[in-house]
């Protein structure tokens, strides 16, 4: 492998900074894990020298890269980056999918992986353009959670439905027909939640797409956060369908 | 009033940063605006010149002050901020509270005071130690939710709980005994939602406080991020209490 770079969407790797994303890496997907990467600073902690130990005992090289980590990690006080093979997973056809269309915001992408997993929603698909969920802020964010998950991007939305044409599709809509708590999702086919880009939401067409869901909220904000409604509707769907 | 100083939690005043913020404190709490801050960028922008001329209308000095922006900004592209008085306002003891207890981080002050009113439910008394809800940081992240709402600060729970002795009290913990799919609100006294620390949640001497809530998550992930769970448990109050 060449000299690291600064990540760029361009690279065939990345890297997953702070001890917990780092072992997240090693944990679940030790296939992708290329290098670990420590911070003289990490010798006083019993958690970094825990994962220097897993990464030895795994045959992933260790390097001492006090420079790598401080631009890895910008100004927040990283001890560890794993790097680790970029690399998309295709989604299960017979679970419930979480169709991010445009998302553009980093953490946002990063909370939503972590939030999905919490949900055993580990199938995720990203519609483009989007921000890049290989950047090394998504995976901090996803605390490591996308390791544990399959992930595939898609050049447009229909390129998702022709790969997974099965799925009944929820478009979340400020103006969806039918409120979340009154959602009784069919036992048929699996589900997909579908959400638009923070900003602009999604493209009136979906609507007819399935059934268009709205989440109750007062007029006073203009919309809910893009993280805050992907958790309430995988919530509801997971946790409390409705008796029926 | 003096030269504007680069926002510390010991000014009188902060900045509310960017269109919508500014215009949520004109709107909401002309009382509180000090002054109109806008960037030479903003020539172009109707929204901007919209703003100016109602700030104008309701007699709150405008300034012109790139500087100033960039400094509050930071790295984002804003074209305006509102200099406004820094005040918090006594919350209502009839209805429901969120209670955040030494919560941290900036950016999930600000989602969860856009959630919060977004269901309508703007009391919040925050526990101090705790990141700066009066931060131009978290009054961005809540799109100007902040002064539609009322918000108090305390210095230990103790005293929250001195000021508002009649609520039922939902302390939000990773071992609560109740999931929050099961939880029924008694009618008889308002509730407030407790919530804890990102990084280290609630003391474990809280679940004796009342009815101690889980949020039902997969073990795959170590917890959920605080604003997603706030967004859950406040969504779960208002929108679907269970019949029974």
């Amino acid at each position: 492998m060449p000299k690291l770079e600064a990540y760029h969407k361009g690279l065939p790797y990345s890297y997953a900074p702070g001890l917990f994303p780092a072992a997240g890496c090693l944990e679940s997907r030790p296939d992708l894990c290329l290098r670990l990467l420590l911070h003289t600073r990490a010798k006083g902690s019993e958690g970094a020298m825990a994962l220097l130990s897993r990464a030895e005992a795994a045959g992933i090289r260790v390097e001492w890269a006090d420079r790598a980590i401080e631009r890895i990690a910008r100004k927040e006080n990283v001890f560890a980056a794993m790097v680790f093979q970029k690399q998309e997973t295709p989604l299960d056809e017979s679970r419930p999918h979480i169709v991010l269309v445009e998302p553009s915001d980093l953490g946002n992408l990063g909370t939503i992986l972590r939030t999905c997993l919490g949900f055993d929603l580990p199938d995720i698909a990203v519609i483009q353009p989007a921000a890049d969920v290989f950047d090394p802020r998504a995976v901090r964010a996803s605390m490591g959670a996308l390791f544990s998950m399959r992930l595939s991007t898609f050049e447009s939305f229909d390129q998702y439905r022709a790969a997974y044409p099965g799925h009944a599709l929820y478009p979340f809509m400020l103006q969806g027909a039918l409120p979340l708590g009154e959602v009784s999702p069919g036992r048929d086919a699996p589900w997909a939640l579908v959400f638009g880009n923070e900003a602009r939401g999604l493209p009136e067409g979906f609507a007819a797409l399935g059934q268009a869901v709205r989440i109750e909220q007062s007029p006073a904000v203009d919309s809910l956060n893009l993280a805050v409604a992907v958790a309430l509707g995988a919530y509801r769907f997971v946790h409390c369908p409705k008796e029926s």
